[in-house]
Protein backbone atom coordinates (compact mmCIF):
# COMPACT_ATOMS: atom_id res chain seq x y z
CA UNK A 1 0.00 0.00 0.00
CA UNK A 2 0.79 3.83 -0.46
CA UNK A 3 2.76 4.89 3.00
CA UNK A 4 1.76 8.63 2.89
CA UNK A 5 3.14 9.84 6.18
CA UNK A 6 4.37 7.44 9.45
CA UNK A 7 1.25 6.96 11.75
CA UNK A 8 -1.42 7.31 8.67
CA UNK A 9 -1.03 4.36 7.37
CA UNK A 10 -2.10 2.85 11.09
CA UNK A 11 -5.23 4.86 11.01
CA UNK A 12 -6.68 4.03 8.24
CA UNK A 13 -5.81 0.14 8.94
CA UNK A 14 -7.58 0.12 12.07
CA UNK A 15 -10.12 2.38 10.55
CA UNK A 16 -10.71 -0.74 7.86
CA UNK A 17 -10.65 -3.52 10.67
CA UNK A 18 -13.26 -1.91 12.61
CA UNK A 19 -15.05 -2.01 10.09
CA UNK A 20 -14.29 -5.24 8.48
CA UNK A 21 -15.61 -6.78 12.36
CA UNK A 22 -18.66 -5.33 11.33
CA UNK A 23 -19.17 -6.90 8.01
CA UNK A 24 -18.08 -9.92 9.52
CA UNK A 25 -20.94 -9.65 12.20
CA UNK A 26 -23.64 -8.80 9.94
CA UNK A 27 -23.07 -11.32 7.50
CA UNK A 28 -22.82 -14.02 10.59
CA UNK A 29 -25.99 -12.69 11.79
CA UNK A 30 -27.66 -13.50 8.18
CA UNK A 31 -25.96 -17.06 8.48
CA UNK A 32 -23.59 -16.24 5.64
CA UNK A 33 -20.22 -17.83 4.97
CA UNK A 34 -18.05 -15.02 2.54
CA UNK A 35 -15.10 -15.50 1.17
CA UNK A 36 -12.41 -12.76 -0.33
CA UNK A 37 -10.59 -13.80 -3.68
CA UNK A 38 -7.40 -12.17 -3.77
CA UNK A 39 -5.11 -12.13 -7.19
CA UNK A 40 -3.60 -11.01 -9.69
CA UNK A 41 -5.43 -9.74 -13.29
CA UNK A 42 -5.82 -13.60 -15.02
CA UNK A 43 -5.31 -15.55 -12.07
CA UNK A 44 -8.82 -16.81 -13.00
CA UNK A 45 -10.51 -15.56 -10.01
CA UNK A 46 -13.94 -15.26 -11.83
CA UNK A 47 -13.95 -18.66 -13.91
CA UNK A 48 -13.07 -20.04 -10.15
CA UNK A 49 -15.64 -18.58 -8.51
CA UNK A 50 -18.23 -19.65 -11.56
CA UNK A 51 -17.16 -23.03 -11.24
CA UNK A 52 -17.61 -23.03 -7.40
CA UNK A 53 -20.62 -21.54 -7.11
CA UNK A 54 -22.16 -23.79 -9.73
CA UNK A 55 -21.09 -26.67 -7.57
CA UNK A 56 -22.66 -25.35 -4.23
CA UNK A 57 -25.80 -24.15 -6.10
CA UNK A 58 -26.36 -27.90 -7.53
CA UNK A 59 -26.66 -28.85 -3.79
CA UNK A 60 -29.03 -26.34 -3.50
CA UNK A 61 -26.81 -23.90 -1.94
CA UNK A 62 -27.71 -19.86 -2.42
CA UNK A 63 -24.60 -18.27 -3.50
CA UNK A 64 -23.68 -14.51 -4.54
CA UNK A 65 -21.08 -12.75 -6.02
CA UNK A 66 -19.92 -9.36 -5.50
CA UNK A 67 -17.96 -8.65 -8.35
CA UNK A 68 -14.60 -5.75 -7.50
CA UNK A 69 -12.54 -3.97 -9.78
CA UNK A 70 -11.14 -0.49 -10.36
CA UNK A 71 -13.79 0.60 -13.34
CA UNK A 72 -15.92 -1.35 -15.49
CA UNK A 73 -18.55 -4.79 -15.41
CA UNK A 74 -16.56 -6.99 -17.28
CA UNK A 75 -16.44 -9.59 -13.84
CA UNK A 76 -20.44 -8.65 -13.00
CA UNK A 77 -21.24 -9.05 -16.53
CA UNK A 78 -19.39 -13.08 -16.50
CA UNK A 79 -21.18 -13.97 -13.64
CA UNK A 80 -24.49 -12.53 -14.86
CA UNK A 81 -24.22 -14.23 -17.97
CA UNK A 82 -23.17 -17.66 -16.15
CA UNK A 83 -26.21 -17.39 -14.08
CA UNK A 84 -24.65 -16.10 -11.12
CA UNK A 85 -26.30 -13.54 -8.87
CA UNK A 86 -24.03 -10.96 -8.56
CA UNK A 87 -23.46 -7.01 -7.72
CA UNK A 88 -20.87 -5.01 -9.05
CA UNK A 89 -18.72 -2.68 -6.80
CA UNK A 90 -15.95 -0.85 -8.23
CA UNK A 91 -13.22 1.23 -6.83
CA UNK A 92 -13.31 4.18 -9.21
CA UNK A 93 -9.69 4.49 -8.53
CA UNK A 94 -8.51 2.45 -5.96
CA UNK A 95 -6.20 -0.81 -6.43
CA UNK A 96 -8.32 -3.13 -3.94
CA UNK A 97 -11.75 -3.56 -2.24
CA UNK A 98 -11.91 -2.25 1.42
CA UNK A 99 -14.19 -3.06 4.13
CA UNK A 100 -15.69 0.48 3.74
CA UNK A 101 -16.75 -0.32 -0.17
CA UNK A 102 -17.83 -4.09 0.92
CA UNK A 103 -20.39 -2.20 3.61
CA UNK A 104 -21.60 0.08 1.08
CA UNK A 105 -22.19 -2.83 -1.16
CA UNK A 106 -23.67 -5.15 1.53
CA UNK A 107 -26.40 -2.75 2.07
CA UNK A 108 -27.93 -2.48 -1.30
CA UNK A 109 -28.12 -6.61 -1.32
CA UNK A 110 -30.91 -8.97 0.67
CA UNK A 111 -29.08 -10.69 2.80
CA UNK A 112 -31.72 -13.04 3.42
CA UNK A 113 -31.71 -14.31 0.41
CA UNK A 114 -27.84 -15.81 0.06
CA UNK A 115 -26.11 -18.13 2.09
CA UNK A 116 -22.64 -17.94 0.86
CA UNK A 117 -20.99 -14.60 -0.88
CA UNK A 118 -17.85 -14.83 -2.77
CA UNK A 119 -15.79 -11.79 -3.16
CA UNK A 120 -13.85 -11.41 -5.85
CA UNK A 121 -11.32 -8.59 -5.07
CA UNK A 122 -9.41 -6.11 -7.91
CA UNK A 123 -7.02 -7.61 -9.96
CA UNK A 124 -3.71 -7.06 -7.72
CA UNK A 125 -1.41 -9.55 -6.34
CA UNK A 126 -0.12 -6.77 -3.68
CA UNK A 127 -2.54 -4.02 -2.06
CA UNK A 128 -5.21 -6.32 -1.16
CA UNK A 129 -3.25 -7.82 1.58
CA UNK A 130 -3.63 -4.88 3.67
CA UNK A 131 -7.22 -4.94 3.92
CA UNK A 132 -9.64 -7.69 5.52
CA UNK A 133 -13.25 -7.08 4.35
CA UNK A 134 -14.77 -9.24 6.97
CA UNK A 135 -14.69 -12.50 5.56
CA UNK A 136 -14.86 -16.26 6.70
CA UNK A 137 -11.88 -16.79 4.65
CA UNK A 138 -9.05 -14.80 2.81
CA UNK A 139 -8.14 -16.99 -0.45
CA UNK A 140 -5.01 -15.76 -2.78
CA UNK A 141 -5.70 -17.26 -6.42
CA UNK A 142 -2.45 -17.38 -8.98
CA UNK A 143 -1.72 -19.22 -12.08
CA UNK A 144 1.04 -20.84 -13.65
CA UNK A 145 1.08 -18.25 -16.48
CA UNK A 146 2.69 -15.83 -13.77
CA UNK A 147 5.91 -16.94 -13.35
CA UNK A 148 7.30 -19.67 -10.34
CA UNK A 149 8.20 -16.44 -8.30
CA UNK A 150 5.11 -15.17 -7.21
CA UNK A 151 5.64 -16.35 -3.54
CA UNK A 152 8.75 -14.84 -3.21
CA UNK A 153 8.01 -11.30 -4.46
CA UNK A 154 5.15 -11.18 -2.61
CA UNK A 155 4.92 -12.48 1.14
CA UNK A 156 2.18 -10.50 2.15
CA UNK A 157 -0.43 -11.83 0.36
CA UNK A 158 0.78 -15.20 0.70
CA UNK A 159 0.78 -14.59 4.77
CA UNK A 160 -2.42 -12.54 4.65
CA UNK A 161 -4.35 -15.72 2.83
CA UNK A 162 -5.79 -18.79 5.18
CA UNK A 163 -5.76 -20.61 1.34
CA UNK A 164 -3.45 -20.30 -1.45
CA UNK A 165 -4.70 -21.97 -4.77
CA UNK A 166 -2.05 -22.44 -7.85
CA UNK A 167 -4.58 -22.06 -11.09
CA UNK A 168 -3.87 -23.38 -14.58
CA UNK A 169 -2.00 -26.07 -13.21
CA UNK A 170 -2.61 -27.68 -17.07
CA UNK A 171 -0.93 -25.38 -18.82
CA UNK A 172 2.28 -25.28 -16.67
CA UNK A 173 4.40 -27.08 -18.91
CA UNK A 174 3.24 -24.64 -21.95
CA UNK A 175 4.42 -21.61 -20.07
CA UNK A 176 7.07 -23.40 -19.36
CA UNK A 177 6.88 -22.92 -15.10
CA UNK A 178 7.73 -25.77 -12.61
CA UNK A 179 4.88 -25.84 -10.08
CA UNK A 180 6.86 -27.50 -7.51
CA UNK A 181 8.84 -24.60 -7.12
CA UNK A 182 5.71 -22.56 -6.47
CA UNK A 183 4.36 -24.81 -4.26
CA UNK A 184 7.76 -25.21 -2.22
CA UNK A 185 8.20 -21.44 -1.90
CA UNK A 186 4.71 -21.69 -0.44
CA UNK A 187 5.37 -24.38 2.02
CA UNK A 188 8.65 -22.51 3.02
CA UNK A 189 7.29 -18.95 3.58
CA UNK A 190 4.34 -20.36 5.58
CA UNK A 191 6.11 -22.24 7.69
CA UNK A 192 6.01 -25.90 6.46
CA UNK A 193 2.41 -26.77 8.03
CA UNK A 194 0.33 -24.97 4.89
CA UNK A 195 0.15 -26.49 1.07
CA UNK A 196 -1.18 -24.52 -1.63
CA UNK A 197 -3.85 -25.86 -3.64
CA UNK A 198 -3.11 -26.78 -7.08
CA UNK A 199 -6.20 -26.53 -9.65
CA UNK A 200 -7.45 -26.37 -12.90
CA UNK A 201 -10.62 -24.19 -13.37
CA UNK A 202 -10.82 -24.96 -17.28
CA UNK A 203 -10.61 -28.78 -16.70
CA UNK A 204 -12.02 -28.56 -13.95
CA UNK A 205 -9.92 -30.23 -11.50
CA UNK A 206 -9.21 -29.31 -7.83
CA UNK A 207 -12.40 -27.51 -7.34
CA UNK A 208 -14.22 -29.90 -4.93
CA UNK A 209 -10.93 -29.44 -2.39
CA UNK A 210 -11.38 -25.95 -2.67
CA UNK A 211 -14.98 -26.40 -1.38
CA UNK A 212 -13.73 -28.21 1.12
CA UNK A 213 -10.69 -25.96 2.68
CA UNK A 214 -13.48 -23.41 2.55
CA UNK A 215 -15.95 -26.19 5.04
CA UNK A 216 -18.42 -25.45 1.92
CA UNK B 1 -3.55 4.42 -5.01
CA UNK B 2 -4.38 4.12 -1.89
CA UNK B 3 -6.35 7.87 -0.86
CA UNK B 4 -5.85 8.57 2.75
CA UNK B 5 -7.52 11.40 3.36
CA UNK B 6 -9.11 14.43 1.06
CA UNK B 7 -5.61 16.52 -0.07
CA UNK B 8 -2.71 14.22 1.06
CA UNK B 9 -2.88 12.25 -2.18
CA UNK B 10 -2.14 15.46 -4.05
CA UNK B 11 0.83 16.33 -1.98
CA UNK B 12 1.92 13.06 -2.18
CA UNK B 13 1.59 12.64 -6.20
CA UNK B 14 2.95 16.24 -6.33
CA UNK B 15 6.70 15.72 -4.31
CA UNK B 16 6.93 12.75 -6.90
CA UNK B 17 6.44 14.78 -9.65
CA UNK B 18 8.83 16.90 -8.56
CA UNK B 19 11.38 13.97 -7.40
CA UNK B 20 10.79 12.53 -11.28
CA UNK B 21 11.85 15.54 -12.84
CA UNK B 22 15.05 15.56 -11.00
CA UNK B 23 15.37 12.48 -11.84
CA UNK B 24 15.05 13.01 -15.17
CA UNK B 25 17.55 16.39 -15.28
CA UNK B 26 19.87 13.69 -14.07
CA UNK B 27 20.08 11.16 -16.50
CA UNK B 28 19.81 13.65 -19.29
CA UNK B 29 22.56 15.37 -18.11
CA UNK B 30 24.44 12.24 -18.16
CA UNK B 31 22.96 11.33 -21.90
CA UNK B 32 21.16 8.47 -20.58
CA UNK B 33 17.72 7.51 -22.00
CA UNK B 34 15.64 5.71 -19.55
CA UNK B 35 12.14 3.61 -19.61
CA UNK B 36 10.04 2.37 -17.31
CA UNK B 37 8.30 -1.14 -17.82
CA UNK B 38 5.48 -1.16 -15.35
CA UNK B 39 2.63 -3.77 -15.64
CA UNK B 40 1.23 -7.20 -13.95
CA UNK B 41 3.30 -9.91 -12.14
CA UNK B 42 3.43 -12.32 -15.19
CA UNK B 43 3.58 -10.10 -17.99
CA UNK B 44 7.30 -10.70 -19.03
CA UNK B 45 9.10 -7.28 -18.33
CA UNK B 46 12.38 -9.30 -17.02
CA UNK B 47 12.28 -11.45 -20.33
CA UNK B 48 11.11 -8.48 -22.34
CA UNK B 49 13.95 -6.37 -21.10
CA UNK B 50 16.79 -9.11 -21.35
CA UNK B 51 16.13 -9.68 -25.03
CA UNK B 52 15.63 -5.41 -25.36
CA UNK B 53 19.08 -4.67 -23.96
CA UNK B 54 20.65 -7.82 -25.99
CA UNK B 55 19.66 -6.32 -29.04
CA UNK B 56 21.51 -3.08 -27.77
CA UNK B 57 24.42 -4.15 -26.27
CA UNK B 58 24.93 -6.27 -30.45
CA UNK B 59 24.65 -2.42 -31.73
CA UNK B 60 27.08 -1.04 -28.94
CA UNK B 61 24.97 0.15 -26.24
CA UNK B 62 25.56 0.49 -22.75
CA UNK B 63 22.43 -0.72 -20.84
CA UNK B 64 21.71 -1.23 -17.20
CA UNK B 65 18.65 -2.21 -15.65
CA UNK B 66 17.12 -1.32 -12.47
CA UNK B 67 14.72 -4.45 -10.84
CA UNK B 68 12.22 -3.45 -8.82
CA UNK B 69 9.87 -5.89 -6.49
CA UNK B 70 8.35 -5.54 -3.49
CA UNK B 71 11.20 -8.38 -1.88
CA UNK B 72 13.58 -10.49 -3.21
CA UNK B 73 16.04 -10.41 -6.13
CA UNK B 74 14.48 -12.50 -8.65
CA UNK B 75 14.44 -10.28 -11.11
CA UNK B 76 17.92 -9.15 -10.42
CA UNK B 77 19.01 -12.21 -10.67
CA UNK B 78 17.74 -12.92 -13.96
CA UNK B 79 19.24 -10.09 -15.22
CA UNK B 80 23.04 -10.68 -13.73
CA UNK B 81 22.51 -14.54 -15.32
CA UNK B 82 21.64 -13.21 -18.60
CA UNK B 83 24.53 -11.34 -18.25
CA UNK B 84 22.76 -7.79 -17.61
CA UNK B 85 24.21 -5.53 -16.12
CA UNK B 86 22.00 -4.22 -13.18
CA UNK B 87 20.92 -3.01 -9.37
CA UNK B 88 17.90 -4.37 -7.59
CA UNK B 89 15.35 -1.87 -5.69
CA UNK B 90 12.83 -3.56 -2.97
CA UNK B 91 10.00 -1.16 -2.07
CA UNK B 92 9.86 -3.22 1.31
CA UNK B 93 6.05 -3.15 1.16
CA UNK B 94 4.89 -0.66 -1.27
CA UNK B 95 3.26 -1.57 -4.43
CA UNK B 96 5.05 0.69 -6.61
CA UNK B 97 8.32 2.12 -7.52
CA UNK B 98 8.34 6.07 -6.70
CA UNK B 99 10.66 8.37 -8.00
CA UNK B 100 12.52 8.91 -4.18
CA UNK B 101 13.23 4.91 -4.71
CA UNK B 102 14.50 5.61 -8.04
CA UNK B 103 16.71 8.71 -7.19
CA UNK B 104 18.25 6.59 -4.23
CA UNK B 105 19.13 3.96 -6.86
CA UNK B 106 20.14 5.98 -9.24
CA UNK B 107 22.51 7.47 -6.51
CA UNK B 108 24.53 4.47 -5.76
CA UNK B 109 24.59 4.15 -9.86
CA UNK B 110 27.82 5.06 -12.08
CA UNK B 111 25.98 7.12 -14.42
CA UNK B 112 28.64 7.56 -16.74
CA UNK B 113 29.23 4.04 -17.62
CA UNK B 114 25.46 3.84 -19.25
CA UNK B 115 23.42 4.60 -22.39
CA UNK B 116 20.20 3.45 -21.19
CA UNK B 117 18.92 2.33 -18.28
CA UNK B 118 15.29 -0.09 -18.16
CA UNK B 119 13.95 0.06 -15.23
CA UNK B 120 11.53 -2.90 -14.06
CA UNK B 121 8.78 -1.60 -12.25
CA UNK B 122 6.58 -4.11 -9.76
CA UNK B 123 4.25 -6.20 -10.88
CA UNK B 124 1.38 -4.36 -10.73
CA UNK B 125 -0.79 -3.46 -13.01
CA UNK B 126 -3.11 -0.64 -10.83
CA UNK B 127 -0.72 1.56 -8.56
CA UNK B 128 2.45 2.20 -10.48
CA UNK B 129 0.40 4.33 -13.53
CA UNK B 130 0.30 7.14 -10.35
CA UNK B 131 3.69 7.63 -9.50
CA UNK B 132 5.81 9.21 -12.36
CA UNK B 133 9.88 7.49 -12.40
CA UNK B 134 10.86 10.97 -14.50
CA UNK B 135 11.86 7.94 -17.43
CA UNK B 136 11.83 9.13 -20.99
CA UNK B 137 9.37 6.23 -21.66
CA UNK B 138 6.60 4.84 -19.94
CA UNK B 139 5.62 1.61 -21.17
CA UNK B 140 2.83 -0.81 -19.98
CA UNK B 141 3.15 -4.56 -20.94
CA UNK B 142 0.20 -6.76 -20.72
CA UNK B 143 0.23 -10.83 -21.88
CA UNK B 144 -2.47 -12.35 -23.63
CA UNK B 145 -2.93 -15.14 -20.58
CA UNK B 146 -4.26 -11.74 -18.42
CA UNK B 147 -8.24 -12.01 -20.47
CA UNK B 148 -9.16 -9.83 -22.36
CA UNK B 149 -10.15 -7.61 -20.07
CA UNK B 150 -7.19 -5.48 -18.45
CA UNK B 151 -7.77 -2.05 -20.64
CA UNK B 152 -11.53 -1.89 -19.66
CA UNK B 153 -10.70 -2.42 -15.84
CA UNK B 154 -7.38 -0.68 -15.87
CA UNK B 155 -7.70 2.70 -17.94
CA UNK B 156 -5.60 4.47 -15.47
CA UNK B 157 -1.91 3.01 -16.40
CA UNK B 158 -2.73 2.78 -20.77
CA UNK B 159 -3.77 5.77 -19.97
CA UNK B 160 -0.63 7.14 -18.47
CA UNK B 161 2.07 5.07 -20.32
CA UNK B 162 3.76 6.50 -23.87
CA UNK B 163 3.50 2.71 -25.39
CA UNK B 164 1.41 -0.10 -24.79
CA UNK B 165 2.61 -4.22 -25.44
CA UNK B 166 0.53 -7.22 -25.69
CA UNK B 167 3.04 -10.03 -24.78
CA UNK B 168 2.60 -13.48 -25.15
CA UNK B 169 1.00 -13.75 -28.43
CA UNK B 170 2.41 -16.73 -29.47
CA UNK B 171 0.04 -18.46 -26.98
CA UNK B 172 -3.14 -16.32 -27.25
CA UNK B 173 -5.23 -19.39 -28.83
CA UNK B 174 -3.78 -21.61 -26.13
CA UNK B 175 -5.30 -19.52 -23.44
CA UNK B 176 -8.90 -19.01 -25.17
CA UNK B 177 -8.02 -15.31 -25.62
CA UNK B 178 -8.75 -12.76 -28.83
CA UNK B 179 -5.73 -10.35 -28.74
CA UNK B 180 -8.17 -8.10 -31.24
CA UNK B 181 -10.14 -7.35 -28.63
CA UNK B 182 -7.80 -6.61 -26.35
CA UNK B 183 -6.45 -3.54 -29.29
CA UNK B 184 -9.60 -2.56 -30.28
CA UNK B 185 -10.26 -1.78 -26.32
CA UNK B 186 -6.80 0.36 -26.25
CA UNK B 187 -7.82 1.86 -29.33
CA UNK B 188 -10.88 3.30 -28.58
CA UNK B 189 -9.49 4.37 -25.13
CA UNK B 190 -6.81 6.03 -26.67
CA UNK B 191 -8.88 8.32 -28.27
CA UNK B 192 -8.56 5.98 -32.03
CA UNK B 193 -4.62 7.24 -32.82
CA UNK B 194 -2.41 4.87 -30.85
CA UNK B 195 -1.63 1.17 -31.70
CA UNK B 196 -0.70 -1.75 -28.95
CA UNK B 197 2.32 -3.48 -30.19
CA UNK B 198 2.07 -6.96 -29.92
CA UNK B 199 5.01 -9.49 -29.50
CA UNK B 200 6.31 -12.79 -28.12
CA UNK B 201 9.75 -12.45 -26.37
CA UNK B 202 9.83 -16.46 -26.37
CA UNK B 203 9.07 -16.25 -30.19
CA UNK B 204 11.25 -12.76 -30.49
CA UNK B 205 8.89 -11.53 -32.60
CA UNK B 206 7.53 -7.26 -32.50
CA UNK B 207 10.83 -6.54 -30.71
CA UNK B 208 12.26 -4.24 -33.43
CA UNK B 209 8.96 -2.96 -33.33
CA UNK B 210 8.97 -1.76 -29.85
CA UNK B 211 12.91 -0.31 -29.91
CA UNK B 212 11.73 1.24 -33.01
CA UNK B 213 8.84 3.00 -30.61
CA UNK B 214 11.20 3.53 -27.71
CA UNK B 215 13.52 5.44 -30.39
CA UNK B 216 16.52 3.10 -29.35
Amino acid sequence: MHIVQPGMEIDVLKENGKIAAENYRLMKSRGIKSVDFMGSIGAGKTALIIKLAEKLKARGVRVCAIAGDVTGADDYGRFSRAGLEAVNCNTGHECHLDANLVRKTLSKMDLDAYDVIFIENVGNLVCPADFPLGTDYRVVVVSTTEGDDMVRKHHDIFLHSDIAILNKIDIADAVDVNPEVILEDYKRLTGGNKKMITCSVKKETGLDEILSALKL
